[in-house]
């Protein structure tokens, strides 16, 4: 038994203030320090088993790492990819060393200190004989994992478990950890991959975490500042890019931890790859920033930027539909949501280093579970006092860009209906963004009205490419057809190029939510096609002649000359009834040969068009919807379902409509989305299965400032919208004249109601 | 104020149980005594407010109908289909005028009394004046309804009203409302419409019951006879059928209620047209009965046939998945439940009228209301004093035929997780039955894993053919190749001829559940194809060589000459990996011509198969799944999805594997479906994506009475099954030879588990 460990024996069994003392004089040190503390610690053993969550945390947690220490130290020669047996192994040591390392100093057991030594001299001993990654996919080979983001992740949480084993293991059994393993890993992820950790993007910012939390752990301040600032004097190389063809850097740009919170994240806290990703980056950059308030408190890091830590964290949490699920924005998997461990972490630091916003304790509570930590105790607290307030989710705008000026995402909620609308008009999103200009998605009550097709790829699961992104990824969930955007001549948004996307970003013309009846967001966008401008209006209007909210959609186009546009309506569910004809081809074809159209197949199109109000009826989750769309007689309403072109069977077969105006310079999709009366297998019971919307009418205007229409009801309610399209500001003296009249106005719209 | 009006106002005022004694003699008659009796609601009275369920369910009624009320007296002339305003409104009309009745019996309200003589009267008026329905299309045309099956239903209800408030009526108002409504409304339903009354099927029991509840309340004993025994001496036409394509009559066939007793309950109490039409005929032939034990009690009615009535509920709820569900057997929609009113009355009735079994008191709890008679306040008295007991689901079969010889449904439950086989091998079923000898549906915890399509059908919506039948129902639904089982040269079973397939039945082979571990059913159809037998086999194992318990489906045909053969699995979800390579068309085509495979799209066609044990796995509802299929390399394995020539969008995109066998005379198609591991789009953990099987292989064995097969683990584990085809006898021993080796077993089958 070497000294050390005789020390922590006996402290077992001697009055442990006074030991303290001595042992901090002995180490000069104090750890646990980085997340756990030893403050918190103490105050952590003070509550065990009077404060519910917690307990129950830490019992969870405590059966699961009691089973995978059972199993042995595993530390297998790196072979596999996402998916396969090393891979998941890894995977798994990291999760497992960090809850051990916790439970040795919740717990004061020694075979929890014992076991993640063990493990750490496996790794040590493994990794200075290690190559890179025998898998060459990525643009950043790991060691460890296949990819330098996966080496990251390990060392993120594993430098926790060396903290809190740290005062366990002897002068020399660190200084093995450090210069075998730590050392060398952390240089790996910075200086010998700056195309990983030098960059503005989510890889980069666990690079970067990696390397500053096992900084602050050995107190190595060269770590920390390269973790802060990142590596300096790299020369940048344009034509590099990551394997989602992202750039890889640019010359003059910061890098490093900081600049990561400046650029990708808005001054709302919006980040600008979207909530999926930006779940994934909160870890790091809350827990990083937990350990830098508690190791280097002089930084002020939850200060930095206004807050913007904290600030993103109610944004993340008001990317959530009804369900807590994130709206699946550019590459995003659906059914992510704020159960995520991610997100347990993120709400327990911004509750205890914020403002303990009781709102946060009702997120907590759902996720029933808590960090075990001071934060997570004192969340635990919270509850169990009943402080425990509801999470407002109003109608809100989260701008995007460092500064607050590349467009955003406005979210309009229905005051008194489970109605959602996500509207996106940002910049391109880094490297996960897709070519979605002015697109939207509605929801009911968490369920997708009109949905946004999310990511392609099964993350984790093997079989599909390794877990990875699959071709159809590019191919289809990013082009331009897979949203509810408009599109020109079946070509997506800036003609799908990486290059001109990331250098635009659309305009926000109108957020009015002032009142709650009638809500606006409106937004342009004048790059995605040249000499094309677009400008969209969505409306959510509650009035009493409609059971529920109606979801306007006003979509402005000009361009310079004729072109095709289509702008399609990815619904769920059975169709109804249609108040048009159509055909339906003896065989199917797709649609189209790229952009993501020839993963269309056409499974009907409209005959000529007699009426101006073409109305769509459908049936999803019980609930009866109608589009109702204003068409010209030569406009074309198409069936589509995805799934062409699809040699593996990657692709969702989900429907849409697509409304397509031929050979159009100027016009104006104005389509009205209801939900309307129910459906249930059970009592049989049709209500309202049809429209209560008789027509949906353009009002002809000299100005071309203006733009304005009229929706009829079947009993002869007029409901009547006009728009300025050219001053969106709100002081602004307006006057037209049209049927006669004369109207005069303040703001960017008007509305009335008559019968 | 007449006689009687003044008699009901004054009986407020003076003590009850004198009176009554008065009005009885007055009258020569005690009502209500129906459903509702005098007793019953003097019963009810003495615990209002004091049993939770009742008092909700009265609350939920009364405010329904005090609603309903204020809307006054709209009794339209009939005009429209299903789903048009004249049917829904008289629909509601026999609704409220139940409750309503119930209401003043409850509550001794006499506005309840006064809306229900009014609505009453306002239908007596316009009865006489009444010609047959505008709507043309049923083969038995109501006056009120478009199919006199509706005017039966409202008979029904209505006759429930005017008993509780027969009393509250002069003489005069009896008469008036009797020979202008009852009597000739009676008549017509019967006499005038002898092809919907005198048959076996569950529109005549509408019609009997509907006949007989209005002839016991006016004591009508000619009424009653009808009812119970039928028309006489009506000249049957074989040549006339319904709607449904079924017969209408055929000479010689008792009718009548009993009639509809005897024939279409088997004595396990199966209805042989499945439980979607056995929830809808349950609430006459239940509330018929009430009345009849009521007013007749010498009939005994409750222990007629070994008391198939009360069996036929537990019958009914044992057809029900996890959540409640009906399988959609034959012509079903899904989604219906026990949660269904009809169920909630057969619930209490049997309750009440059976042995007060506390396990359909936990039916009722999640029912959440009762009847508003003796029998529901008994179930909520039961659930009030904390009788409830679970309701036990174990593996059943009910036997199908009026003597339980014509085939039969089983069900096959695990013990240990929540996997429910249903395999059907039945008679026809009636007009309502599907060409589907031997096929199965298999469900994990109440959702579908490999499905039975159900009806073509959107039942109540207007939009969709007048909420009728839809076309498809006949061309697809109830085609063989929409169902899990085997089909000859894609032809349907019995040529999809009804008057064939209503001659015929499969027959039971084997049901053995003396070992939960290992369940097997199995079952011959000897009739479907000329010249060919079918015997197929399946059996539910588990060992804890897999997670959850292996559905083995073993389905052996024998013919005189070879012909193509088809075994389709339909699954949902999405496809993950096959172990055989396949090709995609680069257009779609549908797969034949007719018999169902005209509505199927050609999705993709696997190239030669090169190893014996294809599989192929699929992800659904977070959980994975593997088909393990014993191939020859002429198989071919198809992907289908439906769709094709539906031409108004009234098939659900569902989609399917196809096992073909190509030019076969005789062989096993030998399917191993697995469930496996599971996946979380919250912590992105895929657990088992792949299967735990290696191989499958077929026993050659000299004996052709005889088939035997090998399933072999990943792990080397080797489960071998010996099947005698010829002989279910118990206590038969066997003797069979192979690899060297003899092995001697007692019973159809055996099992061992090697490595």
């Amino acid at each position: 038994m070497n000294t050390q460990t005789f020390l922590t024996k006996i402290r077992h069994y001697f009055v442990l203030p006074i030991l303290f003392v001595g042992i901090s004089f002995i180490y000069a040190q104090d750890h646990p320090n980085l997340i756990l503390t030893k403050k918190g610690v103490q105050e952590i053993r003070k509550h065990l088993g009077q404060v519910p969550i917690f307990d129950q945390t830490l019992a969870n947690v405590k059966a699961e790492i009691d089973i995978e220490m059972e199993k042995g130290i595993l530390v297998p020669i790196p072979k596999d990819m996402a998916g396969g047996y090393t891979h998941d192994q890894h995977k798994k040591n990291w999760k497992t060393l960090q809850k051990a390392g916790v439970l040795y100093q919740i717990l004061q057991d020694e075979k929890y200190a014992s076991y993640v030594h063990e493990v750490l001299k496996a790794y040590a001993k493994m990794y200075p004989t290690l190559p890179l990654h025998p898998q060459e996919r990525s643009y950043a080979r790991g060691k460890i994992f296949w990819q330098c983001l996966n080496d990251a992740n390990w060392l993120v949480y594993v430098s926790q478990a060396y903290d809190c084993i740290y005062e366990y293991l002897s002068k020399k059994d660190r200084k093995f950890l450090e210069q075998q393993l730590f050392i060398p890993y952390a240089d790996f992820l910075s200086k010998e991959t700056p195309q990983f950790f030098n960059r503005i993007h989510n890889h980069s910012t666990w690079g970067n975490v990696a390397v500053g939390m096992i900084g602050l752990v050995m107190d190595n301040k060269e770590l920390v500042q390269r973790a802060l600032h990142g590596l300096q004097g790299v020369k940048a190389n344009p034509n590099l890019k990551d394997n989602d063809g992202g750039f890889i850097s640019v010359d003059g740009q910061k890098t490093g931890f900081l600049a990561n919170l400046d650029a990708p994240f808005s001054p709302d806290g919006y980040y600008t790859e979207g909530p999926y990703y930006q779940r994934y980056a909160m870890y790091p950059f809350m827990v990083f920033a937990q350990a830098l308030q508690n190791k280097k408190p002089e930084l002020n890091i939850f200060e930095y930027k206004d807050q913007v830590l904290i600030k993103s964290v109610y944004a993340l949490l008001n990317l959530t539909d009804s369900d807590g699920e994130f709206f699946p924005l550019n590459d995003a998997q659906k059914g992510m949501s704020y159960l995520s461990n991610e997100l347990v972490s993120a709400v327990d630091i911004a509750y205890y280093f914020g403002q303990k916003d009781p709102a946060l304790l009702s997120i907590a509570k759902k996720q029933n579970k808590v960090q075990l930590d001071e934060a997570g105790l004192h969340v635990a607290l919270g509850i169990k006092e009943n402080k425990v307030k509801a999470f407002p989710k109003n109608s809100i705008t989260l701008k995007d860009g460092a500064n607050g000026e590349q467009g955003g995402i406005s979210i309009l909620r229905s005051s008194d209906h489970p109605f959602e609308l996500v509207m996106k008009y940002t910049s391109q999103g880094l490297s996960h963004g897709h070519y979605d200009k002015l697109s939207y998605s509605y929801y009911k009550d968490g369920k997708e009205v009109l949905q946004d097709y999310g990511l392609a790829r099964f993350v984790n699961i093997e079989q599909k490419n390794g877990g990875g992104y699959l071709k159809e990824n590019k191919t289809w969930a990013k082009q331009t057809i897979a949203h509810n955007t408009i599109i020109q001549d079946q070509i997506s948004h800036f003609g799908g190029k990486y290059e001109i996307g990331s250098t635009h970003h659309s305009e926000p013309y109108l957020f009015d939510i002032s009142n709650p009846k009638i809500q606006w967001v409106s937004a342009q966008e004048k790059n995605a096609y040249p000499n094309t401008s677009l400008h969209r209006t969505m409306i959510l209007l509650e009035d009493k002649d409609f059971n529920t909210p109606l979801l306007i959609d006003v979509m402005h186009y000009e361009s310079d000359e004729p072109h095709q546009f289509d702008l399609p309506f990815y619904y769920n569910g059975q169709i109804i009834a249609t108040n048009f004809e159509y055909k339906k081809p003896e065989k199917l074809e797709p649609l189209g040969d790229e952009f993501g159209y020839q993963h269309l197949w056409l499974e009907g199109k409209s005959d000529a068009l007699s009426t101006k109000t073409s109305q769509f009826t459908w049936l999803s989750n019980h609930q009866f919807y109608t589009i109702s769309m204003l068409t010209n007689s030569e406009d074309l309403l198409l069936f589509t379902r995805i799934g062409a072109n699809d040699p593996k069977f990657n692709l969702r077969k989900d429907p849409a409509l697509i409304h397509r105006k031929v050979d159009s310079q100027s016009d104006t999709f104005i389509s009205i989305i209801e939900a309307h009366g129910s459906y249930s297998p059970v009592t049989e019971l049709a209500k309202n299965a049809s429209s209560t919307i008789k027509s949906v009418e353009k009002i002809e205007l000299l100005d071309k400032n203006y733009i304005g229409w009229t929706i009829t009801t079947k009993t002869d309610q007029k409901h009547t919208f006009l728009l300025c399209l050219t001053n969106n500001k709100k002081e602004v003296l307006h006057t037209i004249k049209f049927m006669g009249n004369t109207i005069e106005w303040k703001g960017p719209y008007t509305y009335k109601k008559t019968n």
